[in-house]
């Protein structure tokens, strides 16, 4: 079975052009098989303010209505997605920049209103992502490059989180790959203290997980990210690690950098 | 030989809804290997004017300076496109959304600054297009929707003409392919007298679009569209038409609508 990597890049990185460039060119330089799925960042939030688009935000989730989901259809299927493409292209990564609609990869259902309606969002199931093309794009020297949008295949685009893409894709390519999925963000890994920035936990089991979500120590945004990374990891998924987009610079196979989930 | 249509959809028909929609529907319909091309529309001018961005005008074309190649990769290379694609797929056609920077389908050089600098502008030649994934996409039953962006290899997306795309993609795909190259706009064809819209001229000849242009019949947009028309069609392409968006939905087979050019 080939080895391939789903690497996830957030959204400061994708803020910082510097970061982002030096990411690119180590992921430029891996080996093989890769895939990467990269979030929104602040360029849409700062974009909707510069055209008076609020939208409404719910238990601090944002809702994706009609004009929020134009705005981030333009800034990730569009800006950001395809600047990426072209900078790997700069570094001869052959790269394809897609979103769920090309080619149906990823049709997704538009969440429930019930409890609350977030709007244009999409929900994915690695049983219906459309593996056949993504092997075969890899199978072409192609890096596919996935911007965090979905549809919902009566011709709407959809919002759908690039932690919840990347953890599907990996699920969905665990019986044809041996994939290791690696989310980078700003931090070093998951830390045991998030003031302290070399606190990495470099092992994270289950029950660790558990206890930590409990005493407080893992807590927002880490708690969906780690959901998603643990479910992929059940799912059959080789490797999972969480690390700083530079860990990514230092070492061309991420080795004993940042956090490894392990069941 | 198998056949292709190349059809090439203007900004007028992007601009309004329902029109596009009638127009997806038809092209879902075609048979067989087919590309979209897609033009700009009014959507960028509108945002650019939201945002305050007011690109120079030389010559009466536009200089796409930096903050116009991010409104344009955008508006062209996100919402247009994806929402296109969108829409094919909940028709049926399975789309995939691409710029020449995809798989590096089209590396363009940026348009000389001698003798006007018109900024991130790409031309695009032939030979340089990279047929054997477009090929690929083909045969795999995928159809090809192209935003009218190329980029230059080293980093940048640049702005193309998407008429010159749909006659490039023609040239380069015709020692493979049967192509029909095809260009859909409000019009009904090449007009005889621009006030009368039932004025078509049936068949257009080389030499009496030379005439036409020297009686100043035939002006403007229209001699570019021309020029890169003729040029697909001395380059080989087996059938070049110039045709109402319209003239799809009345016939799978484009027949006897619009103009049709002749050597």
């Amino acid at each position: 079975m080939e080895k391939l990597q789903i690497i996830k890049i957030g959204g400061n990185c994708i803020d910082d052009p510097q970061e982002l460039e030096k990411f690119l060119s180590a992921f430029s330089k891996i080996d093989g098989n890769k895939i990467l799925v990269h979030g929104g960042g602040m360029i849409a939030t700062d974009l909707a303010k510069s055209l008076g688009i609020s939208s409404e935000m719910i238990e601090g989730r944002r809702v994706t209505d009609a004009e929020t989901l134009k705005l981030i259809t333009m800034v990730y299927g569009g800006l950001i997605n395809k600047n990426i493409v072209a900078k790997l292209q700069s570094l001869n990564c052959n790269a394809i920049g897609l979103t769920g609609a090309d080619a149906n990869l990823m049709p997704a259902k538009i969440r429930s209103v019930i409890p609350i309606d977030y709007g244009f969002v999409g929900d994915v199931e690695s049983d219906s992502i459309n593996v056949e093309f993504i092997k075969f794009f890899l199978n072409s020297g192609l890096s596919p490059v996935f911007a965090p949008l979905t549809h919902d295949e009566n011709g709407n685009m959809l919002n759908t989180n690039a932690d919840t893409i990347a953890a599907t894709l990996a699920m969905a390519l665990t019986p044809i790959y041996k994939v290791s999925l690696i989310y980078c963000f700003e931090k070093n890994g998951v830390l045991r203290d998030a003031q302290v920035s070399d606190s990495v936990i470099h092992k994270l089991s289950v029950s660790e997980y558990r206890d930590l979500k409990v005493q407080g120590v893992i807590t927002h945004g880490m708690i969906p990210k780690l959901d998603n990374a643990f479910q992929a990891l059940k799912e059959g998924v080789k490797q999972v690690r969480v690390c700083n987009s530079n860990a990514l610079t230092e070492f061309k196979e991420i080795n004993l950098q940042g956090t490894e989930l392990i069941l």
